[in-house]
């Protein structure tokens, strides 16, 4: 059989990710390749440094993105935090955190969990508690639950975290780009993301950033990281002064990953900050006016991914089914503990447009 | 500081990889993106997986392309494959063999090694001998040593590898594409690619095809893969019928890879195979007219990457760095044990042209 061309349909993508792409990072991906060690692109990784810099609010030095989608940043601050044998807390409050601890578990951590519902976040006197009763090395925490909409707060958290000696561990794969994350006025030691959520670029970079607490630990390691792919102190070799090869750099998908930062720096980022809260805000009102009900308290809610509850009596594949098919339109049905309660909505970088919002309600209007 | 648009210099790219990459490969990543569940990119995968069967030379059934580089698919062999205390055997003649010791240590593995001056190959005796000296489960070995530019025979080690009923790992990154692998053929058990040597696609999706006693051997493990991202226990239910969510594939990643397999298919794997050795034979024609010598005799020299010996008095960085500012020409300098005494020459895929030998060879001519 003789492969066809690829044509795929124009889709608005939104759903809790890849978010949709601005034709500028498209056309920056298809940027003829240079060498994985020429000047020119060891010149691209430091401007790209200092971008991820800037949108992670820090000034860590270990700022990098790994070559890999946001799966692979949360395995690389756990496999290169957690060694076998250490206690390590997960806050669990959607699937994500579960993801934190199997992946914690794998690396040979002595995993106890929290829990809270799906859709609920966790105060700080349960952390408190949790470490009162059992010591960790380190704790894991998502601020943004892309499985669940809620946005958890860390300011507090962090604080406690820290006068228990532990190192914390955040995943902001949904809220990079898109809320402000704070990574050294908050203190959170590892920070990972991902690039096809709120910054706009094709899946396959992740960025993370590990502050001193985190660096210091990575030095006094008694064993190697087990991954090899993964592991940051062969990592910075090459990112840092001495350019040791370890992998080679996916190319187009950093071209890609500067472009979309490059944006994120022209537009400004309290700027985008507020257009997703915007943009979210016009979404929950068209929402509530067809009768629908949110999952998550606006109090917590996550700007750049909303769960609402289907209806009762309403199939809500077959309504997901009608968007795509008749107007091009992906949202997404719930994971897990959500499975078949709510669609989720993404509203993340170039998809968080007033546009699309009017789009989505328009259909949802006359497919409910 | 605002940051720059990317403005990359067009680079002839004959070093160990990244390849050049034809155009259309660069256009169809520049493709809007669709979901990773989406029905067309579901539809994309499967047409996908035919591809690499048909460059594998394999009707394995599992066939993926891991959301990595070349060394996520040789990390994913070694995770998937070797538990904590099994016994494994890794074949070193170069960098590469050296690096797959360490990841089966990582991963608990009872490494042993034979080793070999790098630019020579192993005979199947000595793999026999190795085996019968300390029997092990897993061997690993370089079909197309990337470091040293030897071909590695594979037939006989593959027959003697069964015999002791362990599994066979062969690392074709540097061939798949360039020069058969006959995975089927020869009987290899897990076989792994990059995409960015021979198949002239961008870095960022690695190949990897298991076989059935490699597939029995993931079914059978005791112990959980540590590598959640390299998982194929889990990867596998995302490209098989249950399309589970595992990770976010990089989509355009995939639209590359698909449309570089497109074209291998447009060519015909074989008369890619002809242009490879053809150009290859051009190159050593012309750089022996140049007085020099390549470092691995003919009988298992690589065809897509050559080593060839820097004269004595000549300062081989300096001949590197100006064929780059001087003519935009990429080779690379030696690794290891052969750093400072050879370049290393590739041409793969897109870049294995005529025109690229002769004006690389013109250079040559003017540097020396």
């Amino acid at each position: 059989m003789v492969a066809p061309e690829i044509n795929m349909p124009p889709r608005i993508l939104l759903g809790p990710g890849p978010s949709m792409v601005d034709p500028n990072v498209l056309k920056a991906m298809a940027t003829p390749l240079v060498g994985h060690l020429d000047p020119e692109f060891l010149g691209l990784m430091n401007r790209t440094q200092s971008l991820l810099r800037y949108v992670f609010e820090t000034e860590n030095q270990l700022t990098v993105p790994v070559s890999g989608t946001g799966t692979a940043a949360m395995e690389s601050a756990v496999a290169n935090m957690v060694e076998p044998g250490d206690p390590v807390l997960v806050c669990c409050n959607g699937y994500f955190g579960l993801r934190l601890a199997d992946m914690a578990e794998r690396y040979g951590g002595e995993v106890e969990t929290i829990s809270r519902p799906w859709g609920e976040v966790f105060t700080p006197d349960e952390v408190r508690a949790a470490l009162e009763k059992r010591p960790a090395k380190i704790v894991a925490i998502v601020h943004a639950e892309t499985s669940t909409g809620a946005l958890q707060p860390l300011e507090e958290i962090a604080a406690i975290v820290h006068s228990y000696d532990a190192i914390l561990i955040v995943d902001v794969v949904t809220s990079l780009g898109g809320i402000s994350v704070g990574v050294d006025r908050i203190g959170i030691d590892v920070c990972y993301s991902g690039s096809q959520k709120c910054l706009s670029c094709p899946p396959g970079t992740s960025p993370i950033t590990l502050g001193p607490r985190a660096i210091e630990r990575l030095q006094q390691r008694k064993t190697k990281v087990i991954s090899w792919y993964l592991d940051l102190t062969m990592i910075q070799k090459y990112w840092g002064s001495e350019r040791t090869y370890h992998h080679t750099a996916p190319i187009s998908a950093n071209y890609a990953l500067y472009e979309a930062l490059r944006l994120v720096q022209e537009e400004t980022i309290e700027k985008r900050w507020a257009r997703h809260r915007e943009n979210a805000q016009f979404l929950w009102d068209g929402l509530e006016s067809l009768d629908l009900t949110m999952h998550v308290p606006l109090d917590y809610r996550l700007p750049s991914l909303t769960t609402v509850r289907v209806p009762d009596g309403i199939d809500e594949a077959r309504i997901r089914q009608h968007l795509l098919s008749d107007y091009n339109i992906e949202i997404s049905g719930g994971l897990g503990e959500l499975k078949g309660k709510v669609w989720r909505i993404g509203l993340m970088g170039y998809s968080s447009r007033k546009e699309n919002v009017l789009l989505l309600l328009a259909a949802l209007e006359r497919l409910l």
